[in-house]
């Protein structure tokens, strides 16, 4: 009862937990003790969930199981939809994966089960929640593009990888197997990263044992906020403000002397490169050999590459992955504020595997507060005040 | 960074705040240094929650204007009722809050305030949404009780005061007086009880500046949580399991023979009776003797609390908040189901008070973990696994 006031809880436990691990000395991201660098490589969206739900990389059977669960989940009550149509077109789009998520647990239920602790034993009532939440969110996301914009969504279809039915959906034809393959690394690379503010988030709802349409709408509130998630879409605001490739240098310099933000520069977690960036700039390489003809924000993307690596890389500060899965996703034509919705619909992953966690082992949240405010203060009629 | 590890945060000081404060020896729960007891005999709802926002009992001018705009800001837009109307009847209603809350923010808007820092000095705006939020909260309670049976809502009218307007959208009638008294002094009671689970919820979501709307729905997320708020709908459970006021005694002295738990008795931050629950026992004696016949569930909830009284008082073990309003919320027609979403109306003034306090002084939560996982792994082809 002693313990020091932090303020944000810095550098104070809040669990114990065995899903992911940061080396920030060595810029080392595993999940369940696999190198991230690793999973973006040869792994899947699919066996990446299930390796941080389930603990283990999945046998052939265990992952062929629940890939056609993902599959048997994607559609959408039309209810659903009609909620998305009542919703205002310029509304914002994280607001919008709030409300359709917290509205699924209306139509698929579950809390019963949460009740007396018995919750974290029900593993079976736990996959298959955490199936139904996955598989939605990105329906919900690729059809909120086109309802937004007036159209009928695009269905899904249940014969495509989970990253090629969200590029299909969205776009609403066959996508290019480049695209799919830097969308699936991108889903495997945010899909988790310790404990987080929305993370945390999820953690703390899910441990008064609410329903998980109820933790996963928490968390997504949690990480729209522009200080959590956000920041590549601040990575093109930028480079759409720095115009041509040839003022990247320029203009890097005179933010450097002014001491302002460079977005999707540095992290707090890594002394050295992020791991995650390193992955998508190989493929950001990758996708600009196979385009003719690069665009003129991607040229400037990489020219302040350039001059950041130059000027910051020696003070182990480097791109980070909101960098690169900025340029990416601009590259790859998706909207700006579909940014965060889509870095949702990955790090859902790694919200479940920590409702599960929690689940497993629960006390229900409650810090305590160092009062600084008024001792006991005398009520006074309205004529006295 | 040498902290200790505590389950739940326990004893761990997450902030430090000025907005209500606990003294479990001596029973005492005071707002801004204000006692519940008599906030709740002298005070209303309105005045209550605008002595949470700014920190001061308000001015007649102060009250007034505030009054004034809650009054404006009470009805809803079509198409929120028309999301509400495409959810299940069969749905909880605390999953309905959190969606219809998280589409507020759609047409309500605001983020854009919300950024680099400036959020914490904006007053006005985290004023304004405040008001938005408080007003239609109950508007969306008393509404959903008549579109879940399949019958357009009652309108809201601006010539009640805030716990009038709710008993009368939610009746559609003239509301007793004495219900009234009751609905606003249990507002007035449930709107704030330091750092709880949902209000931590708040305060994580918050501190990425998330919108109010995505932190409030976070804070019902975790309030629907069993282990949080619905305490007083298993009272109503539990007296329905009892069945006849005789049976009263003997089913308490086999339940703590089975030390099972006896919902609505004793809470852990008080050591004495909840101040809370000895001005609902009070109502409940006074709303007892104005009915002509009592029921028999009202006459078995008076035995069950002589009984616990006689045999748990001693211990240091009373009735507490959820064991009245339970009772009195069931005397008084509510649904029990409604019992939440009723202590989210007004315990929704903390959550925002909190939010502000948060963002006067922010400071992203982001805790740590203790890792407990596996070290590296090699990543295995599927045929070696």
């Amino acid at each position: 009862m002693t313990s020091e006031y932090l303020p944000g809880l810095a550098g104070v436990p809040a669990t114990k937990s065995n899903i992911s691990s940061i080396n920030g000395e060595k810029g080392i991201l595993a999940y369940r003790g696999y190198d991230i660098r690793e999973l973006a490589e040869k792994s899947t969206f699919e066996e990446t969930a299930l390796l941080l739900l389930d603990g283990h990389l999945p046998t052939e059977p265990e992952l062929e199981d629940f890939d056609q669960q993902l599959r048997a989940e994607r559609r959408l009550k039309y209810r659903i939809r009609s909620i998305m149509k009542n919703l205002p077109t310029s509304g914002r789009s994280m607001e919008m994966l709030q409300t359709a998520v917290a509205s699924l647990g209306m139509f698929y239920g579950g809390e019963e089960v949460l009740s007396d602790g018995i919750a974290g034993n029900d593993v079976e009532y736990i996959h298959s929640m955490s199936v139904k939440i996955i598989s939605r969110m990105s329906t919900i996301v690729a059809m909120w593009e086109h309802i937004r914009n007036g159209y009928d969504p695009v269905e899904p279809r249940d014969d495509l990888t989970h990253a090629e039915n969200f590029l299909y959906m969205l776009e609403g034809k066959d996508p290019d197997p480049l695209k799919v393959k830097i969308m699936d690394a991108c889903l495997v690379l945010h899909a988790e990263h310790t404990i987080n503010a929305s993370t945390f988030a999820a953690m703390v709802c899910g441990s008064t044992l609410a329903s998980p349409f109820l933790v996963i709408a928490a968390a997504i509130g949690t990480l729209a906020g522009p200080l959590h998630g956000g920041a590549n879409e601040r990575v093109v605001e930028m480079l759409k403000e720095i115009g041509r490739p040839e003022n990247a240098s320029a203009w890097l310099d005179n933010k450097l002397a002014k001491k302002e933000v460079i977005w999707g520069m540095g992290h707090r977690e890594y002394k050295t490169k992020d791991p995650r960036a390193i992955v998508l700039q190989k493929m950001m390489v990758e996708w600009g050999e196979t385009q003719g003809n690069l665009s003129s924000q991607f040229e400037t993307a990489l020219r302040l590459e350039e001059a950041c690596e130059a000027r910051l890389g020696p003070k182990g500060v480097y791109p980070n992955v909101d960098y690169y899965s900025g340029i990416l996703y601009t590259e790859m034509g998706i909207p700006t504020d579909l940014f965060t919705p889509i870095f949702a619909i990955s790090r859902v992953a790694g919200w479940l595997a920590h409702w599960r966690e929690q689940l497993s082992d629960n006390r229900i949240f409650r810090p305590t507060q160092i009062y600084t405010g008024n001792e006991s203060q005398c009520y006074l009629d309205m004529d006295k005040r």
